[in-house]
C-alpha cells in the first residue's frame, strides 16, 4: 500500500492525551451516576434493523448504518436484486430518491446503534425479568450516524446517558438535574444554565391560542427560534397556515422571561381554563421544589425549548454554557418508552451528556487537570545490560508504590534517551552508569527544577516519595 | 411490534452486575499498563476496507463485517449490479463460493474493525509525527467478527491490547511478561502458566531437520497438537508430504520438556550449526534473564506454540490457566508491523488480553470482589412530599461523603419499597415518617444485621461513617 493510510470520513483517532481526557469525563460521569444509585449496562453495537427503524423519523432512518449480511443471506440478496423482485422497492427509493425505480435493494437486517435510548428500551423489555423497577441505568457507549460530517459533527461519537424507568415521580426529574449539576461542577463547568420546559405547558398554550390542531407545526417553528429569531418564528408559523391571531397569543406566552417562579405564576394566571397547562405548570413547580437552591438557581423556564418533542411527554431539559454555542446535555420525560417493544405503561426520564462537546468546551477553557498528562514519573536511562538489570528492579519497586516508571529499552545514545524523556514529560530521570552500579547509587535528575541528586539505590523509593509529596 | 425484541446472534447485553465486573477487569489492566508507561489510544470502529482486507488471511477477510454505503455510493453499487459489470466478480465469489458466477457485488468500502493490531499499525503510520518512539500504547475496544457464534465465541467482543513499537530490545518482551503477571495477580489469577516460544528456534529446527521448505506446513500441523496429540501431528505432517526422517527429527526437538534453562541448553547443543536457532535461543535467554524470579518461574518454553506464526517473527507468547481450557492472553514480536502501511523497519511486540475469557474464568473461580456489587448503601423510604424533602437533603450529604444513596421516588407502599431495597441489596434503609420528621430523627435499619437505630438527622453522616468503618 503506497498511499498514506486514512480513516473513514467523520471518524477519528484519539491520541493518548485525548484518550486520557475523554476517560476523565467518562470516569467523572460514571462515579457521579453511581453515587445516585444508577447502574451501568452495555448493549451490542449492532441491533436488529427492525429494532431501530421507525424510531427516529424518516431522516433518522436514513442515517442508520446498516451492516452487510454474510454468506447465505448475501446470496439471497443478490438473487433478489438480479431477479428484480418488487417486494422492497420503497426501501431503496427512500435511501436514494434519484434512483431509477426499477430496482430495489433491501439489504442487511442488522445495523449500528443510532443512539442509546432505543437500545435501552429494547434492553428493558428483553431483560425485564432480571431487573428491579424503578430501574436506574447509565450507559456510556459510541453511536453511529451516517450524517454529513462537519466541524463538531462526527459519524461515530460517544453518548453518555442516564435514565430511570418505571417511575413517574417528579423526584426523578429533580434527581437528574442534581446529577447534571454535580457532573458539570466536578468537571469545572459549574456555571451551566439548565433550561427546562414541559410539553404539557406548550400543549396547553397551543390549545388556549386556538392552535390545538397545529401543535406539531407550532413546535417545529418554535424549535428554530435560536436560528431565526422570534419574528422568523412568527413568519414560519403563518407560512405553515396557523391563524395569525393564535400565533400572536401563543408567542406572547412563549416569550415570557424572567424569574422562574414569577413566569410560572403569570402563566398559571393566564391559562386558568387549560387543565393540561396547569398540570405542566404544577410539574415544573414540583421539580423546582425538590431541588437544592444551588441547582434551582441555574434553572430557567424556556418555553421555546421543543427538542425532540415528538416523543417527550413531560419535562424537556437542555443544558447550556455561556462559552459554547450548542447544548452540552439534554433530555426529558417520555411516558411510554417501552411500548414500542410490547411493554406499555413504563414511564422514563433521562438525560444524555454530549461527551464530545463537553470535551471541546473543557479544552477551550483549559479545565482538564494537569495530572491527566501522559507524563511518566521516572525514566531510567539504559547504559547496558548489567546497569539495566539494576534499573528494572528499582522500576518495579517504584511501581509497587504507584509511581509509573520505565526503563528505556535500548542502550541508545544518551541524547536519544533524553529526547524521549523530554517528549514524554518525565518528572525524574534516573541514571545508573558503571560508577553508580559499583557504588549502589543512582543519579536522579529532577527535570522540572533541573536539580540533580546522588541517591543510594535502596533509598530511591523513599526519595521519590519525599520529593513528590513536597509538591 | 408484537414479538419479543431480540439482538443479533453472537452479540450480548450486559446487565449491571456484568458491566461492573467487566469494568473491573478493564480498570485493573488500564492502571497496570499506565504504571509501566503505556498510554491509551482509541481508533474508530470503522476502518476503510482496504486497511483491513488482506491482513488476516482468506478466512479472516471473509469474517470482516462490511458497512453498507449510503446515498450516492449505494446508487452506483446498484447500477453496477444491474449492469452486470464484470469488474469485481471475484469479490462476491469469494464471499460465497456457491453463488452463480454471472453477478458480483463489490459492496461497501468501510468495515468494522476485526482486531486492534492492524488499526494500531495504521494509527502509528498515520499519526507518526505526533508520537515519540518507542511508542508504548494500550487499547481497550470492541472488535467484530462474522464468525459462527458458539459458546464462548461472540461476534462482538472486547480486546485489551498492550504493545510497544519502535524498539527491538528484548527488555520489551520481559516487560510485557511482567505486565501479564501483574495484571493476572491483581485479578487473583497469579497462578498462570506463561508459554513462550520463538519463531527463530522453530525455523532453525525445521532447517536442521531438512524441513526448511515445509516450514508453514510444519507449523500448521504443530499448532494442532492440543487437539490431535503428538501422533496426530506426525500423521498430519506426513500427510502434508514432509519427509518422514525430518518429521522425526523435528518432533524430537519440539517435544523436549522440563526445566526451561535445561531445555535451552540441550537445544543449543543439538542445533550447533543453526545460526537462526541459536539466535532464537539467545533471545529467549535474554528475556528470561530480565525477568524477576516470580515471573520467570511461571514461564515454560513451549516449542509447540505456533499461534499466528505467519506474522510473528520472534517471541511467541501464550498465557494459560489450569482452570480454563483455552489461552487467556497471547501475543508476540513482529519485526515489520507497519510496513504494510508504508513505514518499514518498525519492530513491535505486544500481547492481547482476552477479556471475555478472563471474565468467565474469574466468574467460575468467584474472584470478583464483593465491593463490585450493584448494591447501594442507603435507601431512604419515601413517606410523602414533606418527608421526602428531608430525605433528599440527607441523601445529598451522604453522597458528598462518597456513600451511594437513593430516595425512593414514589410514596409507594412500604412493602414495595422494601422489596426494592432487598433486590438492590442496600446496606441501610433510612426511614423518616411524620414522627421522625417532627423530632428531627431518622430510623436506620441495618439490612445485614437486622439492627435498628434511632439517629438524629444531623448525626446521620457520622453514624453511617462509623457503622461502615467498623467493618
Amino acid at each position: 500500500m503506497a498511499n498514506k493510510p486514512s480513516i473513514p470520513k467523520g471518524t477519528r483517532d484519539f491520541l493518548p492525551e485525548q484518550s486520557l481526557k475523554r476517560q476523565f469525563i467518562f470516569d467523572t460521569a460514571r462515579s457521579t451516576f453511581q453515587l445516585y444509585g444508577y447502574q451501568p449496562i452495555e448493549t451490542p453495537a449492532m441491533e436488529n434493523l427492525d429494532t431501530l427503524l421507525g424510531k427516529y423519523g424518516e431522516e433518522g432512518d436514513r442515517l442508520v448504518f446498516k451492516i452487510l449480511p454474510r454468506g447465505e443471506k448475501l446470496n439471497k440478496l443478490v438473487q433478489s436484486v438480479v431477479g428484480l423482485s418488487e417486494s422492497s422497492e420503497t426501501d431503496f427509493k427512500q435511501l436514494n430518491p434519484n434512483a431509477s425505480s426499477f430496482v430495489s435493494i433491501n439489504i442487511g437486517d442488522e445495523a449500528l446503534r443510532y443512539d442509546l435510548t432505543v437500545p435501552f428500551a429494547r434492553f428493558v423489555v428483553q431483560n425485564q425479568n432480571e431487573l428491579s423497577f424503578p430501574f436506574k441505568r447509565y450507559q456510556i457507549q459510541p453511536v453511529w450516524r451516517a450524517d454529513r460530517p462537519q466541524k463538531g459533527r462526527y459519524r461515530e461519537f460517544y453518548q453518555c446517558d442516564v435514565d430511570v424507568i418505571g417511575s413517574d415521580s417528579l423526584l426523578n426529574e429533580a434527581e437528574l438535574l442534581c446529577i447534571v449539576n454535580d457532573v458539570f461542577s466536578k468537571l469545572g463547568l459549574g456555571d451551566i444554565v439548565i433550561r427546562l420546559n414541559n410539553r404539557k405547558i406548550l400543549s396547553g398554550i397551543a390549545k388556549a391560542a386556538g392552535l390545538g390542531g397545529y401543535f406539531t407545526d407550532m413546535t417545529v417553528a418554535i424549535d428554530k427560534l435560536d436560528k431565526i429569531g422570534i419574528e422568523g418564528v412568527r413568519e414560519e408559523m403563518i407560512k405553515r397556515g396557523l391563524p395569525e391571531s393564535g400565533v400572536k397569543k401563543a408567542l406572547d406566552h412563549i416569550n415570557r422571561k424572567g424569574d422562574i417562579d414569577n413566569v410560572l405564576r403569570m402563566l398559571s394566571g393566564s391559562l386558568t381554563g387549560e387543565a393540561e397547562a396547569q398540570k405542566g405548570i404544577d410539574e415544573v413547580r414540583k421539580v423546582l421544589k425538590a431541588l437544592p437552591m444551588e441547582v434551582k438557581q441555574k434553572v430557567q423556564l424556556d418555553l421555546t425549548l421543543a427538542r425532540g418533542l415528538n416523543y417527550y411527554t413531560g419535562a424537556i431539559i437542555e443544558v447550556g454554557h455561556a462559552a459554547f454555542p450548542s447544548s452540552i446535555c439534554g433530555g426529558g420525560r417520555y411516558d411510554d418508552l417501552t411500548g414500542i417493544f410490547g411493554l406499555p405503561g413504563m414511564s422514563g426520564v433521562g438525560v444524555s451528556f454530549g461527551a464530545d462537546r463537553i470535551y471541546d468546551l473543557m479544552e477551550e477553557l483549559k479545565l482538564f487537570p494537569d495530572s491527566l498528562s501522559t507524563s511518566g514519573e521516572v525514566l531510567f536511562v539504559n547504559f547496558g545490560e548489567a546497569e539495566a538489570e539494576a534499573c528494572l528492579k528499582l522500576a518495579a519497586q517504584l511501581r509497587m508504590e504507584g509511581y509509573s516508571s520505565e526503563v528505556y529499552p535500548d542502550a541508545a545514545k544518551m541524547q536519544k534517551q533524553m529526547k524521549y524523556a523530554n517528549s514524554r514529560g518525565f518528572h525524574f530521570v534516573a541514571l545508573i552508569g558503571s560508577e553508580e552500579l559499583k557504588q549502589g547509587q543512582v543519579t536522579i535528575k529532577d527535570m522540572r527544577s533541573g536539580d540533580q541528586y546522588a541517591v543510594l539505590q535502596k533509598d530511591l523509593v523513599k526519595f521519590i516519595l519525599d520529593k513528590t509529596s513536597d509538591e
